[in-house]
């Protein structure tokens, strides 16, 4: 059958950091951004609202946050409305469920938000929340937390394909540099190897600097149906393609830390469906949570074959000037990483570099971008694939 | 457009009420249940999983809670896997996702299961919990929880309509009634209207017999595209509309308590969709969180006009032989309200009543069912409309 095509018509994000700011307070200024991203859009042309969140019950205390967060962006559904979440993949699944609910012809407008409060000046109350992530019978009772166990991911990595700790680092360089150009990211400051060496261990082979920071932020973007994009812009970006798949959350269930076959699944899905291949794609947001993550990530994604991802950061291939700019952003590593807004705020990257809005960021004529989203140990993978024209 | 036609093909619940059985048990009994109304289903016809609850971060410590769920399952999906939420209206907000999704052609087979544990020996500790439920920063603070807010709702209706307290304790004498031969129901005794005016005042005119309890308890279904429904069913239910609308979460926002404008756009919606009338339904299953919101529910949804919601329950119109059979499975009022498989029990009850396996509660030569699923301060309504056969 035909799907009904769907654009990203607007986006903006607020800060991402340690933010001096409540949860209502992030959502606001990432609305605002929204907004004025789209002159010709007004809260009255959005009938649906889906909110990106992760554990607001625990950091802020509140449920219910999807009628809360329309009411804060002005927005009084009249098709749809209601909170999605899938941990560190929220926002990505967001936007997919919004863009299925669009292509039905159930609604034409829907505003997507995503916003996450993490920072807690106390470390360990931010610790006891996330831990709510693992199985809490199994895994996390034993205190497996999202660091230990990509330990094991790059563990595994280095002794079956030989990744080296400089490969791991060059990640957070490259995103660390990219990021310094990126006015929303939490880090603006470049590093080098050997301060990402430097810096404290976490769990072996991870040093801080390959570790994604604890973030709050909110990001929205809206998606509208073909017909209705040119009320809101000229500068759309076009659904091409979506795949998402999932391996469970038990830490027994993973297959092999350093293989990510259901990323493998979500990927071949998507590709099929934009009717592209790895090598087409211009730029893409991938995540980063941990450096070993992006490299598993070239490999999965195709962009290289299985086992030389550490050569691909080291050749500069994901670099700009070579074959995808992967992570123009910052990435997690230093636009930061407020769950439920990560997702929303990859689509907002790729719109700025497919409209050539980027500023000294920007990749080169970028026509198509792609960005990957996963959750639990590396089991749940949400992909999209942006296009600048329609197809 | 055409819209793809979905039904619901298989479905089954937990026992609800006050259980020794942990979150991940109550999905399991649920799951089996579901399995088994459907012998030809296999966890490998699964594509994707949606699982709606509300607040698992905090009566149970444990988010990303989907693919925890998913897994309880033996399901692995490879086309979607979220969580939705929207408080007590999260059943049937998953539901309508996961209909879109289906109907769009980016999947054909989904399940959706809602599951909530809320039971604790302390009830001060589920109050403490449910106070995220309301604004934190307006409401909450102020000890604002639902108890009180639809004693207000009561007041104002009882004040601007005449609704009597004996109508209200009405509602709750027929879905005690109707839920005493509901096998999965909490409470499975008739009560009398005296009953209702010796239970424990909790918020006038509300007294304990008018609220629905504190349940734990699950709820799963499948929903397919058309042209897999005879692989897995005789007896699907179709969805023939939906309608959703929201208005907030802050009480301020609230447009005159007694009347709910927001379930007025819904319905309207989801009858326009199915093309059908409000004396077109032969049963519905409401949201009786408190015995006077049936009494609205009669009303917004066009069974009676406007302000005889106390007389249509008086008169006898919303029980057996009446104009339309309303919460024939006991309502939240008797089979109990886990608030993320509320909306599921009650597609689970239409599929019994439409294919007349209800038993000694079945509504006689049902063709058309309604589901209404509510949320926040009466401030956000989901529609479902179903047909025993496709439209």
């Amino acid at each position: 059958m035909e799907i009904r095509r769907v654009a990203v018509v607007a986006g903006g994000a607020s800060k991402f950091g340690a933010r001096q700011a409540t949860y209502r307070d992030l959502i606001s200024e990432a609305g605002k951004a929204c907004y004025d991203s789209a002159p010709g859009l007004s809260p009255n042309d959005i009938e649906g609202f889906l909110l990106s969140t992760v554990m607001p019950e625990r950091f802020v205390f509140q449920t219910h946050v999807a009628p809360l967060a329309a009411e804060t962006l002005g927005v009084t559904p009249s098709k749809l409305v209601a909170r999605v979440e899938l941990l560190c993949a929220s926002g990505s699944s967001a936007i997919r469920l919004a863009y299925g609910f669009i292509a039905s012809g159930l609604a034409d407008v829907i505003m997507v938000a995503g916003a996450e409060k993490m920072y807690t000046p106390n470390p360990a109350e931010t610790v006891h929340h996330t831990l709510a992530a693992g199985d809490r019978e199994w895994d996390a009772i034993h205190g497996l937390t999202a660091p230990p166990s990509f330990a094991m991911v790059a563990q595994r990595h280095m002794k079956e394909y030989g990744t080296t700790k400089e490969q791991l680092a060059l990640v957070s360089v490259k995103n660390r540099r990219n990021g310094a150009r990126n006015p929303i990211a939490q880090f603006r400051k470049p590093i080098t190897v050997e301060e990402v060496y430097a810096s404290k261990l976490v769990a072996k082979p991870l040093n801080l600097f390959d570790c994604c920071p604890i973030t709050d932020g909110a990001a929205v973007i809206v998606l509208a149906a073909e017909h209705r994009v040119k009320d809101f812009t000229n500068e759309p970006i076009w659904i091409w393609g979506t795949g998402q798949a999932g391996g469970g959350n038990n830490a027994a269930n993973v297959p092999g830390w350093a293989e990510w076959p259901r990323l493998r699944v979500a990927a071949k899905n998507a590709y099929q469906m934009a009717g592209v291949a790895p090598e087409d794609i211009d730029v893409a947001e991938v995540h980063d949570c941990f450096t070993i993550s992006e490299i598993i990530e070239y490999e999965e994604l195709g962009f290289c074959a299985k086992g030389e991802g550490g050569k691909f950061i080291e050749e500069g291939r994901s670099d700009y000037g070579g074959q995808v700019v992967v992570n123009p952003g910052g990435g997690l590593i230093s636009r930061g990483h407020p769950f439920g807004a990560t997702g929303i705020a990859q689509a907002i990257e790729m719109k700025q570099q497919l409209h050539g809005h980027a500023g000294d960021r920007q990749v080169p004529n970028a026509e198509i971008a792609l960005t990957h989203n996963l959750s639990g140990f590396a089991t749940e993978h949400t992909i999209m694939i942006y296009g600048r024209e329609p197809k």
